[in-house]
């Protein structure tokens, strides 16, 4: 089985050395153990037998043993004979510390998500967020003295799926105009990021397989393979997936679930329309696959009646989750989403929340009740909508006079632009050299569910100051033009060539 | 390599019948793909091959298989031939929905947890949670007043490792009295369960073991298993784990993590000395294996000034990540927790954290770290734990009137009684029968890493009014009794038995 364990004990008998013979063994033992030629868990062989093979006494290494014991380094445990034990860590023995890093996940071992790590840029055109001045943080203070009025609201912790005032204006809220969705149909979750998580808890696991749109946000990629799922992209035309394409990997990968954002797209920003979200539904429906439909940014559309309906409410075969939050529309910082779900998906869902932290605050949840149930939401959202389609013109018409290269088309909504760079550019060499010119963006390499090269970048005109997005563009021409002017440097192979 | 796929299809050409050749053709193979013996997947020969396997001409076999394209039954795929599609689902198909309940991530299919089916009960000594009365809500409430003063509460998400002002409350509160701790040490989650996921998200997978006290918190085990790991329970003694067995369990199965409850330890509410901490900190520094330290119950020493450091107060080898909350000192509405650990720890930590849901709510944290820096959090854990003992005092009594058979010690803090009952009477079986009373509490099942049997229960004190504690124990004597009058039936064997 094993290889003798003592072929590293160093033992050569003195009869004429000062030390009895047992100490002599104890000695060689010891180093052995030192410099790990006996390794720790090691089985020692029997006093008797040992004694045998060395052709000393077996009070010799019943002594040697015992030294040994009583400095920690051995154990005999009955049936199993004397086992060595770990050493005692030295004191101010340098770098005794965990190699933490070492010890991370493999399946979550993906480092921190690069926003995490960079520093500000002066003009961001990268994150997907909302500048404070698209929010209305007074509406939502008002809602928090409201909210803070209720000892209730501080003392009892909500159900796992949530507290019954919101699931109660959520379903409301998705009602219209038809009256499909109960408060029962609800989950209330701490923003889609966790929303997805719970989807990948429920239904995840090693070996599973999701399918995406390529590019897709990259939180969900991380999402499905930190439950040890493999995630496949899969090809978009300019209405989101491509249903050949779908239907091929549906049969060919048999997934167990597909993830979606048919309105206003990340980080494309394209819609599908109401003929192409029925073939995907009777697609996912033919493979009895279930979608995770993301409808992060399905209010924002700037003409909010050209809205299509979510897969889900087209659903009739209860094959849809779908998941919700506001952080992209009334407020980050509440971090809220949910989802909703046949009822048998979302007692698993449940059970996964429930898992996870047994639920989510209770004040935001009031808060956000409250401006759902007075209407200050939907108020909100028509000023949003108005502003964002604004700040989107701006942005097209201040690329197109500073950065004309990059070929842009107009989103219907949301918060992002999707451009595609002349051939030879690749999205995060953008990035880099518009890192370099003080503005964010993100190179389309970082959306693709398998890596691979991208010469798209999405920018977004939502997070910047309004009077910075010209400025922003400005910077993003720059750096465009001086890697269009650079000798390119391929550095793949190691060597400088000139390519396009 | 697969069995022929033709070999289901019943195709007997009939130059007589009226369908042309090619329809009969179609027919058959439309009833093999209706009646499944032509799977979903399976690839046609070539129409050359099929037409001289049959004999028929290449035509009739092209026209075949054309019209089953047309129907969506059937595509060609250039390099892969000719594939079998699934079938639309029939409208009006019974039970075409998805079997959702199988759908359920194996990881993860282990059902809600028990209190999220189980009927509120008249008296509850069950879960660990405090009666309103036992927490400051007016101050919380006030507190939450202020937060909302601050319109960046609403408008900005805080970063994922938290509120700054909460992580430099966290950090001050837990250098008393040394000095140790830094913001940049602290980790906000969203309570201990999700400090508890973080760990697992970061650190472990599948093949990786945990090693716990047994018994231990179950929502501990499940956030271990949903990761993958395995988990297995180290006996105790009434100092917590036993050092012996620690040692065998971290040489035997090398565990990727230790979790420990230290100081009152749920469910058994027992504290560990100074030299036992030491002893168990030293040996998971020899063996070099992480440890994470609940210090959920840390503050509910009720003669505070017994309490003994936190492992990670004691570990000078950045081995320790310290779990904190208030939910079972302050609020469980708030839904908070923190995490202390090396920085190298906290940065696996982090990036799981911005894994799961890019961060905890904002107002929540705002009104924490408000009342932490004002000290009302100090004064109210002064007033808690004097009402706490007398809530222990006040059951112990009772329990001792009322149920003498049920052998307790009183415990030095915390929430819990961990009770023994006579031979031949089960913790799950007398919570049934008190669940028939009316009151619930928690057989010691629930609390075991392994499956196995329990003569143990768990009551809770801080849950109920107090003056229902009395007829709580009543109650729970009365089910007592009721099962050791019974003649006892062993339904595992199928029979009606006495046993005892």
């Amino acid at each position: 089985m094993t290889p003798n364990p003592l072929a590293g004990v160093r033992f050569q008998p003195d009869p004429d050395a000062p030390q009895p013979l047992y100490r002599q063994l104890g000695d060689a033992l010891r180093e052995a153990i030192a410099t790990g030629s006996l390794a720790v868990g090691a089985r020692l062989p029997s006093e008797r037998d040992y004694a045998a093979r060395l052709g000393v006494s077996r009070t010799t290494v019943t002594a040697a043993y015992q030294e040994l014991k009583d400095q920690g380094l051995l154990r005999g445990y009955v049936g199993r004979g004397v086992v060595v034990l770990a050493a005692d860590v030295e004191d101010g023995v340098a770098g005794a510390g965990l190699p933490w890093p070492q010890l991370g996940a493999r399946l979550s071992r993906q480092g921190l998500p690069s926003r995490l790590q960079r520093r500000a840029a002066e003009v961001t055109l990268g994150d997907g967020w909302l500048h404070p001045e698209l929010l209305p943080a007074a509406a939502l203070q008002e809602a928090a003295v409201r909210a803070a009025a209720n000892p209730e609201h501080f003392v009892r912790a909500a159900p796992p799926f949530g507290l019954p005032a919101l699931r109660d204006a959520i379903a409301q809220r998705e009602s219209r105009p038809g009256g499909r969705v109960d408060a029962d149909d609800v989950l209330v979750c701490g923003g889609a990021q966790q929303g997805i998580n719970l989807v990948a808890r429920a239904l995840l696991g090693p070996g599973d397989r999701v399918l995406t749109e390529s590019p897709t946000w990259h939180g969900a990629v991380r999402a499905f393979r930190a439950a040890g799922a493999e995630v496949s992209g899969v090809p978009m035309d300019h209405e989101g997936i491509d249903p050949e394409a779908l239907e091929d990997a549906l049969l060919r990968q048999r997934p167990k679930l597909v993830y979606l954002i048919p309105t206003l797209h990340c980080p494309t920003g394209r819609v599908a329309g109401l003929a192409r979200r029925r073939r995907v539904l009777a697609l996912c429906q033919r493979y009895r696959t279930p979608i995770l439909e993301s409808q992060v940014y399905g209010e924002l559309m700037f003409d909010a009646a050209a809205t299509p309906p979510s897969l889900r409410r087209l659903d009739e075969r209860g094959l849809v989750i779908e998941l919700g939050s506001v952080a992209k529309s009334l407020s980050p910082a509440l971090r809220l989403g949910w989802l909703i779900a046949p009822r048998a998906a979302l007692t698993l869902l449940g059970a996964a929340k429930a898992g996870l932290d047994l639920g989510t605050p209770v004040v935001p949840q009031a808060i956000l009740a409250d401006v759902f149930e007075r209407g200050i939401v939907d108020r909100h959202l028509v000023r949003l909508r108005r502003a964002l389609a604004t700040r989107r013109d701006t942005l097209v018409a201040a690329l197109a006079r500073h950065a004309p290269e990059l070929r842009l088309t107009s989103p219907a909504g949301g918060l992002y632009l999707w451009g595609t760079l002349p051939p030879g550019i690749g999205g995060a060499e953008l990035e880099a050299a518009a890192e370099g010119e003080g503005v964010a963006i993100r190179g389309g390499e970082a959306f693709l569910p398998e890596a691979g090269p991208s010469r798209q970048v999405r920018l977004c005109f939502a997070a910047a100051p309004t009077e910075s997005l010209d400025a922003g563009a400005e910077r993003v021409g720059r750096a465009l033009r001086r890697l269009l002017a650079e000798p390119r440097v391929n550095v793949d192979r190691g060597h400088a060539a000139a390519w396009v």
